[in-house]
């Protein structure tokens, strides 16, 4: 296999985007990134777009196609260009996918996008869309929401490990305070633990600012040979390591509710294939879909014990100075969460980390980063870890 | 890049199947095609899977997890699983994806699996999610339906080419005849020139006869490098090229309404990847979803020149003892077309036929199959060519 480089990212702002459409929001983020590669689009040799649901958002199937149509490379190039799906980890996959192929040798310049427009369906629709992230058979069709499913792990949690209600607030606390200095993210707003704490309930023990919102955006990366990757950028990314792993859809079928075993084994196979330790991450964009998700999500990866997490927070250890910065972005909760377009807006973050260029949200002497992006609630999981080539 | 070969292949009947699911579809092909390779499912390393519209058909994203975990390899191995969208070329992208991952290095033994549940839904319902395939913004929203969409190809092509409606008719008549010797196939009957003359008008020039149905149905493929194959079957059969274009999602967009750019793309990338000339092709399964499309893919390919594929069809050359069988299966016509299944069920039968093991419909002397999968109305087309190792 050879070895891969990140050459180019780009990002539309998060935000609930009513003057822009679906496509052109993917369109928008796929030139940022050819610009910042110093690239041209018929130099692009294939496409994945991770996409979780635009059949129901927008009606609209074959979206590897429409991409690549959008962007003017379909009656072109007639570029090879794919869709990949997992529900929230959709973009995960679309850059697995992409360092795969390059890896392969069988392309050399490969782009790979996520997109997801949220905004544009009636009341009640989206909820039920993203319902289609658990199991419908087992878990949609008796009306259960996500919120619903992840408070449940909540409860669980706060119940075996003792954290408190305070704890699972300063993650969004530390999550608002990085997404304020961030000039993409949704929620360009520090807030309060009393604020989290006196916030609507949505599902007990989650309150409306334990939950991420739902968003527009997109995002966009160019990989390519590792070997070739100083044509393009002074600041080439290696990809060190690129995993995936599922799990059980329903949760009732899990062992445990608040350990996502799919994120263990991402989590391990990917310090496997990267031939590295936990000691050696400066930063971890984990998916903090919900505040809980963020605590499971530091355990289930190995950098502190079960039941940790929540203390770590509380003390400081996880905020942007701290000794393991977590969602320098903002994270999900306030950087937004565009579902399909996730996955691959952790990658852009990581790389501006590791060139030095996140300004105010800057990680100090950032060389190794990682990106934990999940499905569902932990069908699928996908771990990316990257270094300053 | 390591050389691949398919080691086993799984199919379900094709059909209207009330009395199962879609994971249920897609687990019992991946069952057959495990024991076709005489593997147990925890051999596997990674799986993919084709679906188009599982989130409107049933209600359910997510699909590479829910397969991966109806399979029993979530909890256990926890495999990365993947679902690839291009609308009816779902199954082909899976496919690619499949062989890429192995002839990567990432992976060993990988699963490609493509599937469709057609029949669960409401009348119009079904109608309006396979135009998810075409573009929601130009054409959907105008109300146009596919069969309206392959009939102003057909009346652009009769108009140009002098094609007759009984030249258009004998590709169905072909196909049925080869259906009507296919074990799994939806239509196993043979049907007359007069039957589709007489058959219901859907959009002229297309009758009901010269439709794909709406089907339910499974398939899935093994893959491993070829140095490995023998280890699993005696007739391991080689991968010799797998490419896939695009072109623009509307018909409007094109240069050619009835010339498939992304068909002659692919097609191109496929026999030089292969190596191989046009003559060296011993039989196609080609995307037939109107009789007209199957015209379309025989020159696009490049076994003909534009315009000459009626009369060739009318004299028998691509009958299943003609000079160049095309769809021995039945096709999409009369084999049935669960949309995300079909670019798999092609490979399925290009290796049943290349083991010499079609009996009824086995073309004569087969060393050399290649396989056409399109999306929409060929903004995506994969091709795959194929030989007995």
């Amino acid at each position: 296999m050879r070895d891969v480089a990140v050459i180019g990212i780009g990002l539309t702002e998060f935000g609930e985007k009513w003057d822009t459409s679906f496509r052109s929001l993917c369109v928008e983020a796929g030139a940022k990134a050819l610009e910042d590669a110093n690239l041209d689009g018929d130099q692009i040799d294939e496409m994945f777009v991770g996409n979780m649901s635009g059949g129901r958002f927008v009606l609209q199937e074959h979206i590897g196609a429409l991409i690549s149509d959008y962007s003017g490379l379909a009656s072109t190039n007639h570029i090879p260009s794919t869709r990949t799906e997992a529900a929230c980890a959709s973009g995960g996959l679309a850059f697995r996918q992409a360092v795969t192929t390059v890896a392969s040798g069988m392309q050399d310049i490969v782009i790979a996008a996520g997109v997801e427009k949220m905004t544009d369906v009636g009341g009640g629709e989206t909820t039920d869309t993203l319902a289609g992230a658990a199991d419908r058979e087992w878990e949609g069709i008796y009306g259960v929401t996500f919120p619903a499913l992840y408070a449940m792990i909540a409860q669980d949690y706060m119940h075996r490990y003792g954290l408190t209600r305070e704890q699972l607030a300063q993650v969004a606390v530390k999550n608002h305070y990085n997404g304020a200095r961030n000039p993409i993210a949704q929620f360009r707003k520090e807030i309060s633990i009393e604020a989290v704490m006196r916030s609507t309930l949505v599902a007990d023990p989650l309150r409306l600012l334990d939950c991420s919102p739902v968003t527009d955006g997109a995002a966009a990366v160019i990989v390519c040979p590792l070997e070739r990757a100083k044509e393009f950028t002074d600041t080439p990314i290696q990809v060190l390591a690129s995993t995936q792993a599922t799990d059980t859809l329903s949760l009732h079928d899990r062992r445990d509710i608040s350990t996502l075993d799919a994120t263990v084994a991402a989590g391990n196979r990917a310090f496997d294939m990267a031939k590295l330790e936990r000691k050696d991450i400066d930063f971890v964009e984990v998916h903090d879909c919900f505040t809980i998700a963020e605590l499971c999500a530091i355990e289930d990866l190995g950098f502190c014990k079960k039941g940790e997490a929540g203390k770590l927070t509380e003390e400081g250890y996880t905020a942007l100075d701290g000794d393991l910065p977590i969602n320098p972005s903002g994270g999900l909760k306030a950087c937004g969460h565009p579902v399909g377009a996730t996955g691959v807006k952790q990658i852009c973050e990581i790389v501006e980390q590791l060139r030095g260029e996140a300004s105010g949200r800057q990680v100090a002497n950032a060389e190794i980063g990682m990106s934990h992006n999940v499905g569902g609630t932990g069908a699928t999981v996908v771990c990316n870890i990257l270094r300053r080539a």
